[in-house]
């Protein structure tokens, strides 16, 4: 195998290259009886789109989504559901260039490395592209878990050296900007940043956060299967993340245990916490808190600017990298981070309804 | 099932409490023929078993493994090796105390949240005892990539405040020091610092590095089982990290592309990066260069200071944990995440066999 | 999930129903650089491919296969490999009668007991026309072994009261005749009983056989995974499959031991036996012998008789089931025999690739 | 992985051989809450024990369990609980001669040729004493499905050419004798033979039945995961078997549509079938009926005959093998396919748990 399945309940398997016939996914284990229409899968699928903003690839993609199975009379069948979403505008160019020499900072290498060859059409399975079939996948996910009262969002927390303020955070402002942020005033002056690094033929990385509200207590497994390994492994499998936070993050290798440790309290005769610096997982299930990830987002590798590099036939050369580059990845991967989440949560989920005697007895009663 | 599997292919299961009959571990997926004996497994065992350092636990446990099976005549016969710790060192002492509330900081709640009761005794299934059976299991993954030419090291980067200087990085120091460090200045800085913590009656965290070498270029899969996913992945699912990083980590949020990428060269006629920020994994796939990743770890949440929490009834209380504790456990931990990384990468390596026809037809040639 | 994921390192993942959008498979662990093109699938869709024969349904469908990704200048890239086969033929009929009752010896009942609904349109995913993922994807498994030199050929043994004689075995006729038995005396015994069938409104089983040859000694796994129990697992996944067999099969149980022994011998200076009681097979793993199975095949459970049954309201009715039916599905499923054979070794030759250290440094030789 | 794993969601994973330090299992997804001893456990185990009757081997093991994990006051906890049986009767004789040979029936050649060597004392991991593993899991797998309301039920069909008569059909008879036969006649004709066998230094073979009553309709997934082919698996798993059969099995491909099909009917308002030719299985899925499996066995091929095999120098020889051996296997089988079959059917019990919207909502009704 490719690595190309992810989860264990709930699963997808992605196909498809940046220049093939299109992009696609297999959705397995979703349960019978959910009401599902493409449209569901689209207005996920439109927040990744390129061409939204000025600050992403000026490929023009429809990346319009057809559902080839699982799905009668509008609702789920409890079987495969295939969606594929057609490349349209790949361009015919000439990648020989291209196909001659190894970029910095992307996979043509390691994957010549690994298989002997590649496809080397605007990066094949490497590519950017592949996250289409994470996000129609994720986006069926994250309709289950809506009806079961949980929601999952994701934004940019950070642009380069511009991070939001939460005392500004509104979440009604991520989609209706290009930089994805919760606040008006960073988005603004990331804007100025990544305006600048246009004009420099550069490129920025930047910060996703991702919280997930009203997810019950007792989510994760104890030992490998943890939530946040199993957040760590979804997240980081996403090109160009390079660290993976939960919770406090980083911070708490400096910490004193005194500080760090979260206080148990009630509220309304509920269990909670005084403080969240644990982003509300307690040896790795979930404690009924909010649950807070942060995936660290390298810039683009893709720059305009004269590199250094070598080509096939083992020459150290000079390169000017043409296409159409998008000088940020970072709002474009907020919703696949969003979505990578929502399936880890719910395949969890899915695993937990086995976790107690109670939970067989409920599903069947013997008669 | 609970999450006490890892790994497709070099799989290890295990199971066991802190206060039952013993830790063990079932080891799968190793090649016959490899030269194995108890005391190859007993040196990692040993690098983890508390009462090695001041800073440790005074629980005096032997930690002696025993091999149950997959063993014939002093080499491994390619079916399952089973490995057991008896727990020898248990106190037999009252538990009621702790049974009747939730420990800040620790996964009482989260398991009683989850399956209606939990093991209380020392934390049963949640207690740092169970990574005895990774490292046990690792250990024996570390014998393989030797074979194969491969080394994973780890060490201790920082610990609170003191992070060591790579100017004194000294490989040999890191066993000789109850800090894991590899630099002797450093070492005595971080055990200043962690004497204050032990008479403050509080605990510290650090972050733990860990390097790959001579790992061939080829190694992880494109999508979703990337080198770098399947370590974040093993890296988190210890107990206690909090974040994971791969190369430059979360440095690269805030850099430009003209400054991350890695150019590529050659040296000695073979391709290489005239920089490393990449931690040696690009599109999640390894390019042949060191390995780097980092583990943040949070303070030991049991600590003697008063705390607040409730207890089963739903009263909130102070309480002031008795027992055994850790004032850090990042020294014990280095093994676990060397053993871990050891466990991944040979998976992958595993995985990787089938990726090319070339590779069938070296083990199959067809007569 | 929905078990519509088969193996374990070779894997094919089937979607699709068969009054929906059409039928798919996503083929993953395909080692790069095997050449493949469309017409290596299409050669095996058609044989499964209705209105081949008079005994099969009038149901005029072509079954193109398309290939989305993968693929690369005629070469497989190591990535997965997502095949289309696009429904063209359905009616579209009204299917409120069949809707509303259950049909005698389909999955109609089960589905609406397990989903609380169903897709009835032509069976839905428990349709025949699921198989066409199977092939499709067995049949790139099926060059894979060729490439290695191993050849895998399925036949209708029995129809009915009629079996073949082996002295007048031809393999060169199986594809020849509408019962693709290899036999021509047997084949037009078995045409004149299927005639009758027809005429009586009625159908017929039959027993396909698949024979393995040139398949190297040591593939299967020694407990779970013995060659014979994953091929038992994949035989019995085929609709209408309800019994498996594997060398001498239900006849072992009435042998004695002496009878029923292969005494092994040299032949050429290699290590065979004297007879081949056991099919190849022996404590799971290939003895470098032929393989020999067998499926056993109910006759179709659509008839035009009339049949008692149940409708949704829980009333008894009298039902004739209108539609395309096929008198027998053996010669059609012969195809789905040989491909799920082919996927099943080849997924155990890719597990055996792990068993010994040999192996390892054969793909990893240390520098 | 050498394939000692079983199932997805409940899952068993044995481990060890015949003349090594003992034989265990450990089970992983048995749900918390599960009143469990080591005397449920060890009533199966008994019941598989050798020196039992005088159709066994005389090895004389009391084959105790030890629990080594998972169980905390008297309950399941929900984590991987472990078992272990030490092996305390293994002659320390001399294994030269039997390492020199390939016994045939036997997996001596097939393990060699696999791994290059083998543990050759006592057959290793191919001994029966593997299945001690297998009944200890499923033992707990069978307790689960009694609290459910499910009982599976294994006993001898035949031995040799005497087949039990259902008329005479006394299950409290099944362990009362040493045929595990429910039929007093037969039982004292199949001894009649036995004892025949082993005067004439041969052995003999039979066919064991297994069926499971009040099993939901539900059950099975529609594809790969079919019921049968899940419990064809399982069944063709343990070592002998030849053959399976679900329902009327290879009567079948002779059979007519008409004869074949089972008509639905109403019986106390609920639905079920007038005849159960299916076994109880419909289209993959368990239809609420009876279901109905059979296995072949072949006979015991350690014999005390004379017999024909080569040697490791590639020699050919005849051999009198020595040692303790049963003159057939049937009868401590029996617990065995129950143990598998009860395995198989609460994994896919637990698959289908995640097959509705509803009862999603039921293990977490929204707040």
């Amino acid at each position: 195998m490719s690595g190309s399945i992810f989860g264990k309940h709930f699963t997808i398997q992605t196909f498809g290259e940046s220049h093939g016939e299109g992009i696609g996914v297999v959705v397995d284990g979703a349960p019978a009886g959910l009401p599902l229409s493409s449209e569901d899968i689209q207005v996920y699928l439109n927040r990744r789109k390129p061409g939204n903003s000025k600050y992403a690839t000026k490929r023009a993609e429809s990346d319009t989504v057809e559902i080839l199975s699982g799905i009668f009379e509008g609702k789920t069948t409890g079987t495969p559901i295939a969606l594929l979403v057609r490349n349209t505008s790949q361009r015919s160019g000439d990648y020989s260039e291209i196909a001659s020499y190894y970029r910095p900072g992307h996979a043509d290498y390691t994957f010549d490395a690994k298989y002997g060859f590649r496809d080397y059409r605007g990066g094949g399975r490497s590519s950017g592209r592949e996250t289409i079939g994470r996000v129609a996948g994720g986006a069926i996910a994250a309709k289950i878990l809506k009806e079961l009262g949980i929601h999952v969002l994701a934004y940019t927390r950070s642009i380069g050296p511009v991070t939001i303020d939460y005392n500004h955070f509104d979440a009604s402002f991520i989609s209706a900007n290009p930089t994805a942020m919760p606040d008006e005033t960073a988005a603004e002056k990331a804007g100025d940043f990544l305006d600048k690094c246009i004009k420099d033929t550069d490129s920025a990385g930047g910060v996703i956060e991702c919280v997930i509200d009203h997810l019950p207590a007792g989510i994760g497994e104890p030992v490998f299967d943890k939530l946040d390994a199993r957040l760590a492994h979804a997240i980081m499998s996403i090109g160009a993340v390079k660290a993976f936070e939960i919770g406090n993050g980083t911070e708490v290798s400096s910490r004193l245990g005194s500080a760090n440790n979260d206080s148990f309290t009630l509220k309304d005769g509920t269990v909670t916490k005084k403080t969240n610096h644990a982003g509300g997982i307690l040896g790795g299930i979930s404690d009924g808190d909010q649950i807070i990830l942060r995936a660290h987002i390298k810039p683009t590798p893709s720059i305009y600017k004269t590199q250094e590099t070598i080509n096939r036939k083992g020459e150290e050369i000079s390169v000017n990298i043409k296409g159409r580059h998008d000088p940020i990845i970072v709002p474009r991967a907020v919703v696949v981070v969003e979505t990578m989440t929502a399936l880890t949560v719910l395949d969890l989920m899915l695993e937990n309804m086995h976790s107690r005697m109670d939970y067989l007895k409920k599903i069947y009663p013997s008669s």
